[in-house]
């Protein structure tokens, strides 16, 4: 039953305007616990002479790029180690933390530490999901690592999550958990 | 800019209303780069004489219980070792996974499990965030643990992350992360 | 998908409330073919305080009573020979017809029409329709006389359609076709 | 003083939405009392990208044939005698009453059952009223017969009445009534 | 044809609604040329449980004054010579200019700029036009004056106009012309 | 935190709409004493195809001209003697008066009454100030006079008010008042 109206600036995309549905329609559903089927949405577009405020045309924002796309292709980079690429991804204070890490703020850091630890992992993904803060975009990706160990043996069906945190789409925190400590011992 | 109009029936909470305008500012301020403080959130609310579909008065959803309230619950009442009390959050199909578990079923199965690996444990939250998936709400909460190994050495600020799956206001699903086996090694 | 909200002042009851989305999914759905299921409709009412034009308050019309119910009244008085109660019914320019009558005004002629033709004759209803045009609302009866002729032989299943036209919630005209002539030949 | 916001999908042509507004407000007025003059309605159109149910877009439904044209246009034809253009009005499920003739389900049925009555009728239309069902339209058609009888003799201003029910954009149901018995006692 | 919606916090007078939807329709008025009549306006009003912006809730502004009585009421204290009550209209940088006086900043100078101009003068009001701008309130009364010069004569129909700012409640500024020299010489 | 929802059919320039915001803006501000900044006014323009009053779909009024523009249009072309100009910007029932003139209908009685009073006058604009009334438009400009006496001596910071009448995009009425006779004496 619920209706949402949403009165926005023209100029965003279609792509655009479908993730807001789905995030509107989503969240109206998890709160309301309304059928999603029973959720519609109707998005007035408005030339920008359409609109004011203060008495003064104004407008539109930029629209943010997608969340899951910016961090599924920042891990891409990572996993195939194109750094220069990866980095493109990073907020100028981006800090990374994985197990037993502590704060890292460079990437060179995060290939130094896996040295280590494994010749090679690759990532099969499960589940992304897309916290929205006040404040910055939050992205969840969890799944299993594949790879070998320093000694040529390999692994799988090693769990692992991912936490992001983005602001003005760039990624700012990215923080890591596994399991690959466990498998170890 | 972005104004939204929300059409409910009437009857849910202001707390609902509360989280529910949060939810829809955060996915808007998210998604469009707009600043929260130029998105604005009118709720229309109607009587069930006010509203039809297919010629017919509706009555409203009933709410969904605040997820962040329902996780933070669930994790006191595990910590305070309430089993029957934390029980009350789950579904008949709740499923858990932590660190070399593999799917445990049931409450007693945790119990058993961390009995080698600590005296006890607590946690300190950092964040708690929420994904509003279509079928289901995901929640996230991160931060340290602190406690005592088994042979009375104390431990703290390791980290942990656990994901919830809600449905229904029950929890589903519980994952895991945590750097113990890492600390200990 | 068609989505209808519609603004009155309040005072109206929740029946012709009912009735008016009724009417209105009915109309939509009929001209756009949407399913009603899938029509919803939103009553906003506004106090007079709340609504103006011509920069002046404006108080609401007083709605009219439910054509259904006024046909089947003014009928049942009618077959029960009530007449004094059926004359309410009726404007003051009111006009019937029926088979072979030509144009009558009085509800005695309807009864003196009637002596050669019956000893009594009653209604098996099948259908109401209700046809709003803009200065008028026409409504539809149509199902089955079952009764007495003359010598005292019932009849039954004799197909009748009675046409009222309805203004200021008075009958203006009701025309009545039957196959009472085809039964009797 | 009652404001219509109908929220449709665009796509549909002026030709309907003129039908559409004016339905609209003939109900309202009927139902309210408010004058036709004093109802406005504003038909906001959105594009399909606009729109969503469930977080999906949706696409618009077809619209409905004109349901005046529809049963005008089966009644010339079947003046005309060409059966082969009128039947493309009817559904497979048809049937036609006359008086005394029970459930026709054939064109050519009522072709035979004309034969003994008429050398030729036409109609003078003096009504269309269409009401709207949820499940269909129902088309009432009134006004007086003109033809001549088997034996050359020629007659005019016998009343008649049929009723239409349509579904689908196709003719499901035909009843008629008329004052030709009475007339030929 | 022009339709306004309004949406506000509740809590505001009857008095000021009236007041809002009278300049509403006359601006829409004088700027489209539509007839007064033709311009209808909705004011929704919403409980601050049912509003955010910024994803909290929000207070109503206290409504102005209203400037006509503010401006009319100053007036009346003027003439009656109660110069305490007057004051309560005035904001502390209240400046006023009359023929000749240059700027003045307290009514005392007022009475003393008086004395030798007229025993007492009197105003016949014809007419209070309101202009409302971004950052004030700007008040134009203009009519006749009546009194007595002072030789004891009287004088009548002599032309005047004031012009007033109001900035929060309270008149900021007073701009006097008359024709009382002209009407010396 | 007023929002405005203005319903017009389209086809009104930008300029148009843009007065038409900051006028509805200022009002609303000034009415309700919320910050301008804080004031929002969406436009929905439709289609005459898309609105219908009465079941008929309408068109829209021509919209009125800017009357500060006109007004200082006017001024102008008085201060150049440019009569025939100015005479265009008249109703033909236009009536003036300025100090100790009566009432002139004509603007050469105005340059007549000039005649003796100084050799040049021109105006230095301080405010211009739009009052929407019901019936009419009341713009008043008020600021400096300079020019030359009779004798040639120069003058100037005379105050001057000016308060004109529009009814449909013309003059009906101007009056005048200014200090000169008070500099005069």
């Amino acid at each position: 039953m619920p209706m949402l109206q949403v009165s926005l600036l023209s100029g965003y995309s279609n792509e655009l305007k479908e993730r807001m549905t789905q995030a509107l329609t989503a969240a109206i559903a998890g709160i309301t616990r309304a059928n999603p089927e029973a959720i519609s949405i109707w998005i007035h577009e408005f030339d920008s002479s359409n609109y004011s405020r203060g008495g003064m045309a104004r407008q539109p924002s930029t629209g943010a790029a997608d969340p899951t796309s910016l961090v599924h292709d920042y891990l891409m980079a990572m996993e195939q180690r194109d750094l220069e690429k990866a980095r493109k991804f990073l907020d100028e204070n981006f800090v990374m933390t994985f197990p037993g890490s502590g704060e890292l703020t460079s990437l060179n850091q995060v290939v130094e530490l896996s040295k280590g630890r494994y010749r090679f992992v690759k990532k099969t993904l499960e589940s992304t999901n897309i916290a929205y803060e006040m404040d910055k975009i939050v992205v969840f990706v969890n799944g299993t690592l594949y790879g070998e160990w320093p000694d040529g043996t390999s692994f799988e069906s090693i769990r692992f999550i991912d936490r992001f945190e983005i602001c003005n789409d760039r990624l700012v925190r990215q923080d890591v958990w596994n399991d690959l400590a466990t498998a170890q011992r």
